[in-house]
């Protein structure tokens, strides 16, 4: 039994996204560009595309912005409202927790001369808003904080974060929504959202596409330059078979979300307690129904991450030690350590993510398979 | 008859890339930064991948740095590169020929305080050489020209232009080849070009990928920070679907490549011939025999190249405008401004650009309906 349990690390393309692709890519191939019939088919695809990702988010199709993918998006959002917004300050703020997609572009701005207030996250990964309260100051311009995390599923809570922003600075708001869209419905315009990022590939859509939510009247400088596209906010030709297989994919993860989402608690639930019958395993972050529907991180006490991901690999079973978008590299700075977790916690550490593809049979054989492998492996670590 | 002559503005996806992608959608879609089986499959179709490009330029595969395409590998080699050589002086060149994905990056660096020159075309938009070696100067540090002009199809002299770079100064060469990779061979080893920007849409691959060369050793600065995919140049989950299917594009392109030049040069003299028979029809640019084999502007003398654009729609045949790339924009400053070409001769221009799909029956189509409709088009334009 194939057991892929890396959902958050990404995601098999569906079919009715992949429908569209083909498309785009043999049928209505023009460059949305072209003036002629071959490029309005191309340009109707789009701003279909457009229109049905913008209504999962309450949202208007011009405050969508097509990038390549999330980090993209995060790119685009902090060094887009840096640079738009500097002459009315330089004080930037995010949290420990962030993906490195919001932190590295963070450190650069800091070599920039801007100054970055990074917030502790407590033992669960949330946020402390009374640190960010008391971090907000008149030259304040952006603060950055993701809706769920990637590597232990803390929902954060964002909405009150909007609302401390606004209530208490000039700043924008960005979102890293790239857990979380897809799994809640996300209204940025009503929750005081300014700025969100958006990554096809972790709702079933291709690699490749992703986007940034952009409130109206939020000005950010556009970063890739050139031909003008997308009102000069992101020049290149638009990636069409990337743009329409992600609102294939949108609009397939919207349709009967609740149902999903339970569905989902319910295989990581089923994980979580069939983990509590093995020794010395301890869940990291949230109680399981208080995080993300689709992320469970434990701890395998005494059994080094990658022996057990190689373990359960050769059983079929797919899981992430850490955070699978880092290239390979633990990073020691991850949001476990933020955590306060200690380095055998860290590094005994893996995460389970499911999708709706995935059954109560898949996560009985994964119980199945840890119960008989992590004596085992344990027996040899002692060794 | 349907005619697609606006290859120069993106091109029909080829099967081949299409069945990869589907494989990197459906099957192999693991990603390619996961430690586990299905990251590995990712992985290798990856690293396969680099390595048949790389190959097609005699190149070496982490010479192949991968982005979402053109306009981004453009705007990384320059910004990437004025950033790490900014120690070394703040002189940049480029051409008046250029597209806008280096001209718009070009004014953002003189806007940050680089000083950028601008060197003139000739009537067939051709760069000046003893201009380009008047212009260098100890603190040149980077040097952009275009290999195949995107309207006209000026072929540039790269290899001479290296010479003179490399001999009398320290900058690095970038090459914009969007329009030439596919059509011709080009060693940037061996030709002494340091920086080299391709699309995949252009060579019948996927919209949303393309890819920049960087010669070993030659240092740029990321632009896009994140988890430290390729090598910490470009972070961002591997586009897996865009990589292997512009790959397979790339594959094919320079399968019989010459037979496959030689061909699109007879389309596009049998069109240049034909159109010698309309009267007051201008070709703008070098001698048909000279100019890139896929690309052939000329002027309708009399006719609003957007009216003409549109009756030849209406046949079915789709042609451009000037750049397609520009987002419906007609630039006054475009090619044909630098050429030196009138008003009228700019305003009545269209670019017909072939592929190997394309026919001589679909050619004498097009002469035919243009024979028929340009009479007609200049009776209504003089009244």
């Amino acid at each position: 039994m194939e057991c892929y349990f890396d959902n958050a690390a990404t995601t098999r393309c569906c079919q009715e996204a992949v429908d569209f692709m083909v498309r785009a890519l043999r049928e209505d191939y023009g460059n949305p560009s072209s003036m002629h019939a071959k490029g309005v088919e191309a340009e109707k695809m789009v701003k279909d595309a457009r229109a049905a990702i913008a209504a999962t988010l309450k949202a208007q199709p011009k405050e969508i912005l097509f990038t390549s993918g999330g980090t993209e998006s995060n790119n685009l959002a902090l060094a887009g409202a840096a640079e738009a917004l500097k002459r009315k300050g330089k004080h930037l703020i995010t949290t420990a927790a962030e993906h490195a997609a919001v932190l590295a572009p963070m450190s650069r701005l800091q070599k920039q001369g801007y100054e970055v207030t990074i917030l502790p996250v407590d033992e669960e990964g949330l946020v402390d808003l009374n640190a960010l309260e008391a971090s907000l100051r008149p030259d304040t311009i952006l603060v950055s904080v993701m809706y769920v995390n990637n590597e232990v599923g803390t929902v954060m809570p964002v909405e009150e974060a909007a609302n401390l922003v606004h209530s208490r600075s000039q700043a924008v708001f960005h979102v890293d929504a790239i857990q979380a869209y897809g799994k809640y419905l996300i209204a940025p315009g009503k929750t005081g959202i300014d700025l969100l990022s958006v990554s096809s590939h972790k709702i079933h859509g291709p690699k490749g596409a992703g986007f940034l939510y952009v409130r109206d009247q939020v000005r950010i400088e556009p970063q890739i330059l050139g031909g003008g596209q997308q009102g000069g906010m992101r020049s290149g030709t638009d990636n069409v078979p990337g743009i329409v297989g992600m609102a294939a994919a949108a609009r397939k993860a919207y349709e009967n979300l609740g149902e999903k989402r339970e569905y989902l608690y319910t295989l990581k639930q089923r994980l979580a307690e069939g983990l509590t019958r093995i020794p010395d395993v301890f869940i990291n972050g949230p109680e399981p129904s208080m995080g993300a529907p689709h992320i469970l991180d434990a701890s395998f006490m005494g059994i080094r991450s990658e022996v057990l991901l190689h373990s359960l690999e050769e059983r079929g079973i797919y899981v992430s030690s850490g955070s699978a978008c880092s290239s390979h590299r633990r990073k020691p700075e991850g949001v476990l350590s933020a955590m306060g977790l200690c380095a055998q916690r860290r590094e005994s550490a893996l995460r389970f993510s499911f999708c709706p593809d995935n059954t109560a049979e898949q996560v009985d054989f994964c119980l199945e398979q840890l119960a008989g492998v992590v004596p085992v492996l344990r027996k040899y670590s002692r060794r």
